[in-house]
């Protein structure tokens, strides 16, 4: 079959012809109907060759973690879903059996990395391929008549802002304001769950207009560019008080700057991009009440509450159409910054 | 393999000789080292025929829905459990994909019925037996060196009133009161549950002196007969205001006169006998923001909390053990009302 | 002053000429700038003399428990308010100082009726009239420009539906399915704030096709008739399981019968009527993990989010204005069902 | 009256004779029976002239914020409570109006500063004098017949510890672990308050061995130098997984890197201690789904919750009793650590 893999440090992958592989007792095969690029998978890209060696993660590796597909085959003792399902496929698997699995909470499983256990795509092979084996049948979400291209982004860059967002609902109650910092794939999705979800006021913050323009298409109420003006201009829009909710899908310093003088008592502030900042904590050194977040993709049972938001026509996920072959070119204008929603590679 | 077996409608059980079963794929096989005997199972023993069979369960069947074992061998497939584990079995499970099971809430799963999946012991085979078929090894939570005949209540008889109080958590705030109604096999370990896990005032109901006495031995701070003077004296002891939460593991219409004679605002009415009663509803027919909840068994994440609440020393199950085949009687006395504490068996 | 006022059993109200009261010490006056009819008030006109004598209630009353007003006077030692400012007033007020209270569930207050406090127009003095005392500026919701007549109902048609939704937010995620028994004052409000705050689908029910027309205009998914094959309408049009939360809005025998059937595992039966219904609970008497809740009107901070959603835009309550001189026929055309929203009287 | 006043800045604080305050309107005039002395009145102690004054603080300004009193005077209109009431002072109070005072939480009004709004003994005359003004009844809590000598502390050393815990009650599940660092006025309560409001396993860490014994006797499960092998004997105790939550009464530099060696996965880290400290933040900067929080005192039902804890025996705060001309001697003794428990004045 073919796939799309990371062969060598440093360089762009490749569509290679490699086995088509055999599920395993438990196990189940997808044939792959869409599967999604992401700014994770430029990130572990981007990695030295000593930084990759401690991830740990095999070369060459098929790339992506989202993915949806057909039920195609499955391992002996797999139970639960039906050769021709569609599905999507929950990335962030845990154990499956510790307190925090049985919940849903699979993407905080204590266990996992200890275990050896990772999504697709991240560090073991992923979804940009004809076929997918997925390593236990819980972890596939129903779809139905979903369409596979529009839905694939839901396994991420639906799932992660919806996490984030769920986390903060009890805060966003109606007169409050919630402010998301940056307006791309999985920005955009903040705009429209905050809206689903919440009557609170959303403003977008981005550094490009046609991010901001884009983000006023999908439902935000104010968006402003995110310069040394966005917390004056935020205040005039919506009030001088202090913004109840910050979801930040930039997480860096300029960005922590502007989150900073938006908070006030009890504001949330949810780091959610693939970042690190050095900031001030403490009862002197943040906001009275205020905390600090950072939540990591998103649970089992979340995942299926997004299909149903798409289902129920709440969310729109925008997308570009990449054949197999045009996959490369895919995570090019990714990491170019040449896409608007999200690229999808259908095999 | 010897089994305590329900066979004719309206007969006692007995053991009886059967044949040991073998784990399918995905199964996984228990040598039983504890069994508990239940309320319930003496409920399905009392039905009609008729009412059996609208029940759906099969003749014979092997009881018990508590059980704790070592895990014995494996069919093909089955993953997350190593032999030599020793183990409770999870007893309401559900289809385990659905929503609901992701998050743990097997208990309430809508497809498990229509699938007809069903608990051990009430509907298929249970764990009065040397072995026991589980269906997942998901079902299966860890007990290490807890003591069988200690833990094996755990399942149902701490995992009922664990979950009962568990709703009412937000409510039972310092300077709440909360009754238990009816202090045997569940209502001992409720009362043991709310000084661990709250600080409320806690008042145990019940109609026998002994009753009482026990109460007052797991942790009840106060402690009054059933009767036409209830109301009055748990007012007397703690106030006059409504109680916050009534526990009521009876489930009769003198009990629900004397529940809602405790109740007023905002009181949480919790029903956890197997019983049935009519009242009034609604905002002439019940306090001002009361509820009256009905719940069912628990989850499986909760589980693993009440064997942690064991593991840790602030419950302990008080129980009398019999021999296999001693089983018999042990229903006689649980029928009888001639136990204080939990029937165990150790086949 | 002008006021309507309720001043023999069994009569109308009558419009008549009253002393303009004046405010005590930390009391406000308020020259009401509109204030709303509700069916309570029928309820309270449709009591026996002895049923009226068991409420304790005065006669002659000036009727309206719905108020907006501007602040008018200050008596010695209220701070808070300025004179002009535009205010709904909160009604279910407590006692303000013990932990209900203190949480702002004034509507809950477990001493306010043995301190004699009522709200206004419910045992007191009410908003029907030229001018208004109120007890405590915490009462008094600044409105802002909002306009009187079309805000003046949220304070009660508004709150309760509110109040009633709000404590069933975290049962409606995505997918869930909200029930809505009864399109009328506050039934319209409802499916409003259902399709506001949550992303579930909407399902209204109602005995007339005018209310179902009604229902869908302000946002209702689906609507159909309170009939007997409403359940079966509500599977077809939702799927076959069980819904989420019901909020009725009616109370009374045949609603109950609709409910149950739509009702299962985990299902929120809300009841919001001015009623009482005989029904079964227990486990084996309620679906498991359902609960039956009979919350009344709402807590203070909850009045201002309803504020803020009306300020955001989110609701739009459907008035009919009429002047004091036309407030005895306001409450005719209320009483005889000729009203499609709430009836406003602007003194 | 005799008051304990700060003075000039950088000396220590004098018992003067000042003017008995009048209540006026709306105010209440307590008997002051016992004062509390706080690090925080160190803390502002400390601060140079210019940092004084960006506090906008008086001089002289009588110091306690921490009191409990009789009902001694009412100002006019003042209602809800009676001469001879006793009763607890809330200290943070807000603006009692908004959102968040209307929900009890004052300590996060975000109008109190703005409108000057200040607690007793930090921006204007506190506790420890004979006679306290208190500008709203609502800011009373009875306390019956609780000694005012062991309760004073409730009002901030009880409080704030509660509010930071409360805030983490939903993680404190039984099987979690509960790690509270620095066993002072603030810290030996919060290890009361764990063992009273949950199951969780308790862990305290300080410099001292005698803090550590401390600790021990009022109910640690575990108690350790907090040091550099402090994060390797908490895994010893309580096994090797992250700690659910993290409560730094401290808030330093070397706690922090020890409170982060502790962390993992939903780790809830919560700053009490009066610092700042500059961390690393964001998905690649802290553990997946960790948060940060910075709690500040608590909420007025939440004092109210605190009391009860103490009216049913759950709390006990050590105290060392002074009177009025030894007040500066306690704060003496506070600085130089040289008191076990908490520093009371009985004017």
């Amino acid at each position: 079959m073919k796939a799309l893999q990371y062969v060598a440090i440093g360089q762009p992958p490749e569509v290679r012809e490699v086995p088509t592989p055999e599920p395993g007792p438990g196990e189940v095969r997808l044939r792959i109907t869409a599967a999604g690029a992401c700014h994770s998978d430029s990130f572990v890209m981007s990695l030295s060759e000593e930084q990759y060696a401690d991830f740990g993660y095999p070369l060459p590796m098929t790339l992506g973690h989202e993915g949806v597909g057909v039920v195609d085959s499955l391992g002996e003792g797999a139970t639960g879903v039906e050769l021709g399902d569609a599905v999507a496929v929950y990335g962030p698997l845990g154990c499956g059996r510790c307190h925090s699995c049985a919940q849903g909470f699979e993407n905080y499983c204590p266990h996992a990395a200890g275990m050896g256990i990772t999504p697709p795509g991240l560090g073991r092979d992923g979804a940009m391929a004809e076929y997918l084996i997925v390593s236990d049948p819980r972890l596939l979400i129903p779809i139905k008549d979903l369409d596979p291209v529009k839905s694939v982004a839901l396994t991420d860059a639906g799932l992660t802002p919806y996490h984030a967002i769920k986390g903060s609902l009890d805060l966003l109650v109606p007169g409050s304001v919630a402010v998301v910092i940056g307006v791309g794939g999985l920005g955009h999705i903040a705009v429209q769950l905050l809206r689903s979800l919440t009557s609170a006021t959303v403003v977008a913050l981005d550094i490009s207009e046609d991010k901001l323009e884009f983000a006023r298409e999908v439902g935000a109420h104010h968006a402003f560019l995110s310069d040394d003006d966005a917390a004056a201009n935020v205040a005039e829009s919506v009030g001088p008080g202090p913004v109840t909710a910050i979801f930040d899908f930039v997480t860096n310093e300029p960005v922590m700057k502007i989150a900073r003088s938006l908070s006030g008592p009890r504001t949330d502030l949810v780091l959610v991009g693939a970042g690190a900042v050095e900031t001030s904590v403490g009862l002197l050194g943040q906001p009275y009440g205020s905390r600090i977040r950072a939540p990591y993709w998103g649970a089992r049972p979340e995942l299926m509450e997004v299909v149903e938001l798409a289902r129920t026509g709440h969310l729109e996920v925008e997308t570009e159409q990449f054949s197999m072959d045009q996959a490369p070119e895919a995570y090019r204008k990714l990491h170019d910054g040449e896409l608007r929603g999200r690229a999808v590679v259908v095999p």
